[in-house]
Parts: C-alpha cells; structure tokens; sequence
C-alpha cells in the first residue's frame, strides 16, 4: 500500500495548493471570512474524495489542471459540510482533525459564512472555463454536485441523523435499510459524484461512467461501516476528533444494528463487491482498487 | 403605478408556483427539511429580484419557462440569505414578512439545513437545461450568481456587516464608501446579478448587458437607502420585521452617515440616474423605469 500511500499524499499536496490559489486571504475589511474558509479547508486532511475525483480522470487522461480544480470544489464542498454540522446547533463538535473547530477557532456567525462561502465558491469553480474547457460538461457537474450536496443528498442526510439523534422514536425505529439510507444520502452521494466526476469530465462512455458509480456506492457505504466501527473502536488521537459519540447519543449504527463483528464482514464484502464492479478498468485502475482496500484498513 | 403593482403581483404568483414546483414537500423520513424549504421561500414576499430577473428577460425575448426558473433560483438564495442571517448567531431576527423566521418556526439546526439547501438547489435549478437549452449560458448563470452570492458578494458583505456591528471601532470607522461597499456586496451584488440574468439568457449585446448592470447598480444602492429610511420612518406592522434595529446596534448607516434628508435626496438622484441608463431601451424598458420609482416610493 506504500504506492498508495505516496500517490495519496502526492495528490493531497496538490489539491492543497489549489485551494490556496482558490481561497486567497487579502486585507479586505472581511479578511475574517477568508481567514475562516482557508482553515476550514486546509487542514491536511486525507483528501479522499478529491483523490476520487483525480483517480478516475486518469482513467480517461482528464488534464490535470481540470481534475484539480474539481477536487478542490468537492473538497471545499466537504468542508462546508464539516463547518455547519460541527455547530452548537447541529452536532456541537468542539474538535475536529485535532484543532478546535471553525465556530471554536473563530465564532458561530462566521461558521455559518465561511461554511456558506465555501459551498458557493464550488459551485463557481465548476462553473468557470478551468474546471474543463466545454460548458456542457461544467454544466453537468454543477447539476450532479448539487444534487449530490442538497436537500436530496448530503443536506438530507444530515436532516435524518438530527431526526434521529433528537427524535428518540424516530432513531430506535431505524433499521438498516433505513440507515443504509441515511448515509447514501449523508456520505455517499459526495463520495459517488467524486467518482463520476472524473467520467463526467472525461465524457466516458455510459458504461464505464455506471462501473464507476457501482464502485463508489460501494465504497461509499464500507466507508460509513467503518467510521462506526471507529466511533466504537477507534483511537481519539489519532482520529483527531472525539469518538463514543454515536453510543452516547443512543444512535443506530452499523455496530448497533450489527454488532461489531458483522458490521466488519459486511464492510469486508462491500469493498471485495467495490473492486469487483471495477473489472472493465485494467491495471490503471489499481489505485482505486488499493484505495477500496484502504478505506477498510484505515484506522483514522 | 398601477401597471407595475398588477404585473409585480401576476409575476409573483408564476414565481410562487414556480418555487412550489421546484420544491415539493413528499412523504420522506427528511420531510421537515424540505417544509422548512418551502416555508422560507414561499411567504408572499414581493419578489423584486425575481421581477428584475423576468422584465429584463422580456427585453430580449427570452421564453418565459426559462426566465421564471431563474427567477426562482435568484429567490431561493435570497431567501436562503434571510434565513441564515436571521439566526440567533447572526442578527437573530423572530420575526420575517411579519411570520416567525425560520428558526423558530423550525429549529436553528433545520434552518441551517434549509437554508444550505436552498442555496444548493438554485445551482441545480440553473444548470439543469429547463434554465436554457444552451449550456454555455447555464453555466454563466452560475458562476455569475456564485459571484453574486459568495464570499466576494453577498455573503461577504454579511461578514462585513457583522464586523461592523460587534467591534466598535470598525464599525464607527466606516464613512459613506465604507457603507456603500458593504450593501453593493450584501444586496447589490444579488439585485445586479437578477438584473443581468436577463441579458444572459438573451444573449445580450455587451452594451446593453452593461446598461443593465449600471441600472441594477444604481437602483441597487437606492434600495438599500430606502431600507435604511425605512429603519428610522417605516412602520413595523407594514414592514413585518423589527425596525430600529440598526440604530439600536449603534450602526452605521447611510441616515446616521447623511441625515435622513440627504440621505432620501441621495436616493432620488441614484433612482433618476438608474433610469437614464435605460436610454438605449424604449417603451419596454417602462416596467424597469416604473420598479425604479416603487423603489424610492415603498413604504415596506
């Protein structure tokens, strides 16, 4: 996994400097605001989705130029999503990555902003003639990252896990289709367009565009399986964030409805079924399958 | 005036049915993100952007199917903006076209929900091909609205107003240029952007794009006069929100920087200048010229 690992962090590098280029500080009376989006996003994360994004463009020899600036769009989209859901009102995290939150390291009213000008700058990235030289496929983009981002993806999906952390009822009345749901809408949609995203911009042909999908919604739910198991078994300092949450809230999880055991194979089996759904793609896709592997052994 | 209050009231109908389609309420374990959705943007408000983004479509023939999306889109992030900015965190507002704001109507988390899914829908809305058949044009809507909207427009302009109104210092520092970049990017950067959604979806000639863009520029800053007019003169019930709040907050403001004369006067040339750069339109530029005068005259 040591290729991956360097690709990963060679890659994590380069999605960091564009989303310098793309959220410049300048001394403007809201300097503050600029302040606040450049933390939230540059935090040397793992950057998985954007090396999603610029692992399946290679596979259609996307320029790099192009498949950067998608990965700093999801990613920026991604850090949105961490700044509102970590606010007092929402999941009130105080930690996250190992540094105090945006609304902690800044205050709430500019979370809200920052979290509000990062989701809207991504949308102008993909909009803009660098993200990819012909408008229909800009255009595609932002209709597939809104959909992914929105009401009917990540913004639902964090809807239902507040229903349920708050809704006693609601939440025990979960099952596992039902949360198998909730993170397709939370997580998975953004881990699935960062998959297309590299087709979408490569103008694969339909079925290589569908294998992608497949692999991702895979990935994306063995990805979920094994942020519970971490919740359960995962190392705080390592994590970078406070873990035991989910129990405390009395939420169902893949752990809860599973067990500790179960929920692993099932993880196990839906990363084997990732990798198989790659089969049209020959050794140029091997990062990805590596990537699937990791996503199960990672424990941070 | 009549004219202008008929057609304002019959646009904001298409523009209600519009949003109702745009944003469904449906039996879904999320369904109160998408009620608090609803319930933001659909409130009778009067629908100035909306209207702007209609009448200046009407110039260049654009079909009304595609001009009333955009208007809807322009509404959502309007509305979107309120919600947010009426938060406790922000300006914490309870009270909104004279109903309870979002947030206590709902809950603050649900209101943040809503609010960043109504901002991601209206990407959605303007890169879906019901927006325009010509992608090149869809994708210019978003990156211009995302201009408009983002940290170096609307949300921006927030963060400035903010800074203004919790450090003393800065917020005394401001003069009138200080002010007046503030609103251009809180609401002027918006009310241009509907002004020249119209000139895109026709395809404009760039000097008539640019006439509109220094009409909505004039008017733009008009409005926010008016607004701050109304803070000192207007009527509570009338208005359906708090008034004396900017005052109360020991804020800048064009009647605090101007007096209430100067600052009425400066309104009116701003209002008479906005109609001149409608020159090289004729007798279909009336509306525009007659929405010009309702701006100045508005007692809410």
């Amino acid at each position: 996994m040591s290729r991956l690992r360097d690709t990963m962090a060679e890659r994590a590098t380069a999605v960091e400097e564009e989303l310098q280029r793309l959220l410049p500080v300048e001394d403007i009376p809201e300097r503050r605001l600029w302040e606040a989006m450049s933390y939230s996003c540059l935090n040397g994360g793992k950057r998985l989705r954007p090396f999603l994004v610029t692992a399946t463009a290679d596979l259609f020899n996307v320029a790099s130029s192009a498949s950067l600036r998608v990965a700093a769009a999801v990613e920026m989209v991604h850090s949105y999503s961490l700044v509102h859901d970590d606010l007092p009102a929402m999941d009130d995290d105080d930690l996250r990555r190992g540094r105090p939150t945006c609304h902690k390291q800044f205050d709430e009213a500019t979370a809200i902003l920052a979290g509000d000008g990062l989701l809207t700058r991504a949308f102008e990235v993909l909009g803009d003639p660098g993200a990819h030289p012909d408008p229909a496929v800009r255009a595609e983009l932002v209709v597939e990252l809104a959909k992914a981002a929105g009401a009917r993806g990540m913004v639902g999906g964090q809807m239902v896990d507040l229903l349920a952390e708050r809704d006693e009822g609601f939440g025990r009345g979960m099952d596992v289709a039902a949360v198998t749901r909730m993170h397709q809408l939370k997580t998975g949609r953004l881990i699935m367009f960062s998959c297309c995203a590299g087709a979408i911009l490569g103008k694969a042909a339909p079925q290589l565009r569908q294998a992608l999908t497949k692999y991702a919604h895979d990935l994306g739910l063995a990805f979920q399986i094994v942020d519970d198991l971490l919740d359960v078994e995962g190392d705080q300092a390592e994590l970078g964030k406070t873990v035991g949450k989910d129990a405390a809230a009395g939420k169902q999880t893949f752990v809860t409805l599973l067990g500790l055991d179960r929920a692993r194979t099932h993880a196990e089996m839906l990363v084997e079924q990732a990798v198989a759904h790659l089969k049209p793609f020959d050794a140029e896709a091997d990062l990805l399958r590596d990537v699937a592997h990791f996503v199960l052994a990672r424990r941070a």
